[in-house]
């Protein structure tokens, strides 16, 4: 009923970060791209193939060392139902790897629609006499815009399934100013959504400290992290925005509290395009997203120190 | 690169509505159920199919009254990658019997991801070298918290492919003020994003006034409605909240031009469920589909006159 699951694959990895799986099929290695075409065509099963090989090649890699994914759902939508189906296949090796599965998918919508959201990406749906699983999360990511009305029916089946949520509260791209930043009686909008979000958490309290209503926060303003972690003492963050947008290690410091607690940094091409940085054969693309996330975690590590989950 | 075939259709049937394909397996008659379970099991897939013959009925009964379906993806999802191809089946069945398609999934993101979304639900994405469409929505519902870098994407997909976007703007939910009534400057949340729809809007102007970028405004909103028609002249509206949400036919003439365009008005529950609703056999639900979508285009119609695309 919180994030108290993923607090603990933090603390025994001693890693703060979560590989995002963004899978364009540019990112996928040739031969693995060549392979599925040859076997399925150029088609969307072609493609959500190539994806889900690259994917389960990436998790083998990290596994033991990376707590989290964060599949986006937008690159498997992109190729169609097909994709749509590596989506859950790939949340469901994740979680046979014991890992945590954080579904970037930003739903919203209200009343009995966002319970169907909440039921698709966190919970069980009934049918006739079964109740099945629509997909594999642990988390999903959510847009606060309507209210409490979109919030409320995820706060039930994040309860009944121990799921957490995590509200697009300060996102990290260059415009999210535009309305985010505007004041409301004094107040930027991002801060009015970051207190609804402490609000919301009171009812799904964890055993760490920090509710299961976490906020994406992005790591491209550092001030802001600094003043919502002083502000939101019981919100998690999920922190994009590091490596390719940008912002470093350091702009990331202030969303940790005293024992490494506070936040998760995520990584998505800076993972899966490790291989073409580090100008190593396609063949070796796990490898080179070990490297790049054990690079990722020391220097995140570095700033937050030892992570303690007993205070 | 507009709504214009939008309101092409709207003028041809005389009829400002979409309907709502929201389909819970609860909504579809247990004969169809029935059927699709004793084929495939009480699996996704079982649902999926009771679904898509739900849908198809509904179809079958409607296309040449009403100019729009409007799927909502959340009831698709809840059904696993198996629903999201009675999705995809159903945009298919709804084009091809030339009905306009607005997929409701209130997609956001930014960048090259919000760009992934706009390729799968607007677009063709490219699989080595052959172009596909992942989905086959005419328009989108998009979640505009994010500012332009959530929406520019999206506007260069609608130009090369002929499509259009819904924002939300103000949503029909009774907590929907909690932030979008909340004032900036003096100027609610809701009329700062109306005003920035109709910015983007100048990007994709159409040839009978309204623009590519229109907006959600709930019908359980009349003094809003009005007041954004006179703000937001260019601006086309999706309209929820008639009906099960308790707005009527008068509380949404505000959204109308002298025209009679400017708005569209959803039903989903009405019309899925009108069986239910005139107490008939559930083998007659497609047959009171239909009475009940004349009933309210002859509501609305009485408040809004002919609807002329001349001037």
């Amino acid at each position: 009923m919180s994030l108290d699951r993923l607090i603990e694959k933090i603390e025994q990895t001693q890693n703060p970060t979560v590989a995002g799986l963004d899978p364009k099929l540019d990112y996928v290695p040739e031969f693995i791209r060549r392979k599925c075409f040859e076997k399925y065509g150029e088609t969307l099963k072609g493609a959500a193939k190539a994806l889900l090989e690259f994917n389960k090649g990436l998790i083998d890699a990290l596994y033991d060392i990376v707590p989290a994914v964060k599949p986006q759902a937008a690159y498997y939508e992109m190729y169609g139902a097909a994709g749509v189906k590596t989506l859950y296949k790939t949340q469901e090796y994740a979680r046979s790897k014991g890992m945590y599965v954080i579904t970037d998918a930003k739903r919203n919508d209200i009343g009995t629609t966002m319970e169907a959201y909440a039921v698709a990406h966190l919970g069980r749906v009934k049918v006739g006499n079964t109740e099945i699983e629509p997909f594999l999360g642990d988390a999903l990511t959510v847009n606060g815009y309507l209210g409490s009305d979109g919030i409320k029916p995820l706060l039930k089946v994040c309860s009944d399934n121990d799921k957490g949520i995590f509200v697009l509260v300060k996102t990290s791209n260059p415009s999210s100013g535009e309305l985010q930043d505007r004041l409301i009686d004094g107040e930027p909008v991002y801060e009015v959504m970051g207190k609804m979000c402490e609000n919301w958490g009171r009812e799904l309290s964890g055993v760490y400290g920090y509710s299961g209503v976490g906020a994406v926060v992005g790591a491209t303003y550092p001030e802001q992290i600094k003043r919502l972690r002083a502000l939101l003492p019981e919100t998690f963050f999920l922190i994009p925005g590091y490596g390719a947008q940008g912002a470093s290690a350091a702009d990331i410091a202030g969303a940790f509290d005293k024992n490494g607690l506070g936040g998760i940094v995520n990584s998505s091409r800076g993972i899966m395009c490790a291989y073409q940085k580090q100008k190593c054969s396609e063949h070796e693309f796990a490898e080179a997203a070990r490297r790049e996330a054990i690079r990722m975690r020391d220097e995140i590590m570095s700033f937050v120190g030892k992570i303690t989950i007993n205070g």
